[in-house]
């Protein structure tokens, strides 16, 4: 079984449950019934589980032997990463925004094996944008059917340092010295200077916009893997790095992205600045 | 000579720039050619000119005696926005956006009376979204002709509180004591806690977003009086409240927003919380 049979049953699934997202992003009686997790910034609607398990029984018909880990069925006394293959999917990230109405909102789908995305898919059905990968086969971004502002993939642009980047970065829902953290963060990078700061709410489509050229750098602290896994092969694929802030290698030496560490930084070439 | 008319004519005007606007958006080459300003995050092209000379020509062939005042031919030591019938004009608000292929993108014309906004239109021609409002007669959003994605306008949201509210503000290009300011107040609203806090590159949009229901709040330090002149009759015309921070009272103790302060603050009914 190829990665490009794999990519095509994501997009499949994605392509399903793009309309789903996009009906009840229009009708905010549906957004209504909302619940609260951790706090009042952790959002989870009935669409984001109607969506996850409308993919899983999607992908899981196909190939009922592997393994599949998603945002609102994630348990983290029971759920390992292992090296098997595993989907990893996020139906709705951007909650928050899919709440206010505000259009960056995708479903996010991801394989791994060994840990590691293979094959990735982040489609936004409100803006009709979609970014898919696999790896060896490059990234590619898609307007949707029906959609009129195709925007060109323009590919990872040239690093020409920081102060002429525009970056990305998410203040999350933690309240604690993470938060802290990312504020001194910001503070560094604003006075850099840079062409400025953006916050999008979706971790997964501000990693897609590096790819697409439009940010050059997208910069956080606390993602989860489904947040970040379909994004990481796409931003790999379209000559881009995806980097964990300490730096992780597997047996053989090589530098790996850690899934599980919640701790990421995308970057093309800014190690003295912000790595750490 | 009504508002609906002059608010004809901002429309006429601002859809004449739209198309001019999209092209140099999706053609990268054009926009290489950038001078900067007074740093590396203050950004102006071609672009931008062309396109306050096209709108001005518009409007003063059929208004020659009304004043003009634009972010492009501005002058600190000579304009001056006195009470006579004035026409504010940004030609392209977001300019790094347009710069770095990020949809906020938006031309923003007002029409100012007694040095109060009276007609404003400000039109996205990348997503396709048109706001506009004349005094006295509402507030509306359109999608434009040939785009799909048509948001309903879903009007100021009643206040539920910080908690409940997703916040956008925007960095500006200064990078001296006013971003230490905006940083305390960020460390304070994110603690507060909120939904979340966005920032799009777009003064004129993010003002645009509380009108239709999307966020809760933007509030910035800094603006020009053409980032917010258009915004400010479209935020009073769909219910909401824009405001200096520091109360501005006009001659019969009414509450205005002056213009020329270069401090905002749009709120829905949070005094206790950011006013100062």
């Amino acid at each position: 079984m190829s990665y490009s049979d794999f990519l095509a049953t994501a997009l499949e699934a994605a392509r399903k449950a793009g309309p789903v997202i996009k009906a009840a992003f229009l009708n905010r009686t549906l957004q209504g019934t909302l619940d609260l997790k951790s706090n009042t910034s952790d959002l989870v609607t009935a669409t984001d589980k109607a969506v996850e398990a409308l993919v899983f029984a999607h992908i899981r018909e196909k190939y009922p032997d592997h393994k599949f880990i998603g945002e609102e069925t994630y348990d983290g006394a029971t759920t390992e990463l292992t090296n098997d293959l595993t989907w990893c999917v996020d139906p709705v990230d951007g909650t928050t925004n899919f709440v206010h109405g505000f259009p960056y909102v995708c479903i996010s789908i991801a394989l791994l094996k060994n840990a590691q995305a293979v094959v990735g898919v982040v489609l936004n059905p409100i803006l009709g944008e979609c970014f898919y990968a696999a790896e060896g086969s490059g990234a590619f971004m898609e307007a949707m059917d029906g959609t009129v502002h195709s925007l060109p993939l323009y590919g990872v642009q040239p690093w020409k340092g920081l102060s002429a980047s525009l970056v990305a970065t998410e203040w999350g829902y933690e309240r604690d010295a993470r938060l802290d953290s990312k504020l001194k963060t910001l503070d560094s990078v604003l006075k850099a200077p840079t062409r400025g700061v953006r916050s999008l709410g979706s971790a997964a489509l501000e990693a897609c916009y590096v790819a697409r050229g439009t940010f050059d750098l997208y910069w956080e602290a606390g993602v989860h893997m489904w947040d970040v896994a379909a994004a990481a092969i796409i931003i790999r694929e379209s000559g881009g790095e995806i980097a964990n802030f300490v730096v992780v290698r597997d047996e053989s030496g090589k530098e790996v992205l850690d899934l599980k560490q919640r701790k990421f930084l995308f970057v093309r070439a800014v190690e003295g600045v912000l790595r750490r």
